[in-house]
């Protein structure tokens, strides 16, 4: 790709680890060229335990506009982000942050919204629709407080963790108690079904769902980029089933990162 | 430019302040790409108090391989380096660092032969000349190193600061009496005339030399970059003098930079 690198740069690096899969440093690095901004997203490997100094040394850099984080350090992110948005703060989590005009971060939790838009941009409708999701982790608990916001009718949680599944019901509070609960696997008529596991980053791991049972009417979901077609979205297009991967997800995100990262300067 | 950019790139950050006129993230990006390497060189503007901060976020950040110093820290960077090269240890000073194989840093200071293959390379001879060079300060004390190495056959060191140039000649050993004193600043005699101080960063500096004393068979070279033809350059070339600008060393010192860093790893 055709990067504008210079002296004059303003750099969004991208933490994680294993950092090597993330499609961001291209992706958003396309996105701000398109816009005119000379911004660079480069991966930065930090390991679960180095956190506290990578962050140190961003923090201090000057021309550190932004910072996109990922596995594993969405929810120890949050601590260094002096303001964030309610959905970050509900859910303790961070997947951007940028500059306070004092120096200090502010940081939001996309997540939920990307998938979401993900799935609209393939085709699904949320409004009013049922909704069986799997994983109550991370990603799983952004996307169910995303599905709610988008005006899901009802929504299903299953984690093979019951409790998980549980604490994800609690944090969509109380006035959501009629619309949100968790629940068995069985993906039988439900018009849409959505993977938020792990599972499908390995080519051995098994298919989060029972996809003999996936009913074409369906629309089928997973968050799992960067490893290829996964097990579950191939399943489900030999089922007639409509799909969004997690592919579009990253698609999805790189508008509304840039939106926010620049969205401090204007 | 066209960079690859992706989670695999490997990092190769430029530190120092202010940041914004390196030419090393173009430079050195397209030299690593020319050899097939995945590296990106990106800009960090760090201030003086902030050195720590930032070298131990990036000691800990596993895809940084290698790190680009610029001033003001060139002599405080090198109490990060564990080993370095006989150069970089007499001047107390790192222009460049990589790992180790067990992680730490290793460093050297690649001014001085820059600037003297930037001269070569635009024709100058060194071996035997008489050369004058202005500024003591760390570009100077590395050229001065670099062109005794090179076989200068006088040197004569001049700074506003007396102190400066003795302690460069100091510097320069017992057994280099014979060739390296401390002077005055007139051109008239000498083959080769340097200049390392800072002037001609900014339009309003005076000259470091008086240029109506240059004679056209004296060969001038110029260490100041990105602040486009300095007025050193500009008089010597109306003179009738051989010429290698700043823009001649940030070319030469690429190769050479990238044959330190991507020396350890092969």
């Amino acid at each position: 790709m055709s990067v504008q690198l210079s002296g004059a740069s303003r750099l969004f690096p991208i933490i994680g680890d294993p950092i090597i899969y993330v499609e961001s440093p291209a992706s958003l690095t396309r996105t701000l060229t398109e816009r005119g901004h000379e911004g660079v997203c480069v991966p930065m490997q930090v390991a679960d335990g180095d956190l506290d100094a990578v962050m140190a040394g961003l923090t201090v850099t000057g021309n550190v506009d932004g910072i996109l984080v990922t596995m594993p350090h969405k929810h120890a992110a949050f601590a260094y982000c002096v303001t964030s948005s309610d959905r970050a703060r509900r859910l303790g989590a961070v997947s951007v942050i940028r500059r306070n005009s004092d120096g200090t971060w502010h940081g939001d939790m996309l997540d939920g919204l990307a998938f979401v838009k993900a799935q609209q941009d393939q085709g699904a409708d949320i409004e009013g629709k049922r909704a069986l999701l799997f994983g109550a982790g991370g990603a799983g608990s952004a996307i169910a407080l995303a599905l709610l916001d988008a005006g899901v009718g009802e929504l299903v949680i299953h984690d093979t963790d019951e409790a998980r599944a549980d604490a994800v019901v609690e944090l969509a509070g109380e006035d959501q108690r009629d619309r949100v609960s968790a629940g068995g696997d069985d993906p039988r008529g439900f018009d849409l079904v959505f993977n938020a596991t792990p599972l499908g980053m390995d080519d051995n791991d098994p298919l989060p769902v029972d996809t003999a049972l996936l009913e074409s009417s369906t629309f089928v979901g997973d968050v799992i980029a960067g490893h290829g077609t996964t097990g579950l979205i191939t399943a489900a297009q030999a089922a007639g089933c409509q799909t969004a991967t997690g592919g579009h997800m990253v698609e999805a995100v790189q508008d509304l990162m840039a939106d926010f990262l620049l969205g401090a300067r204007r």
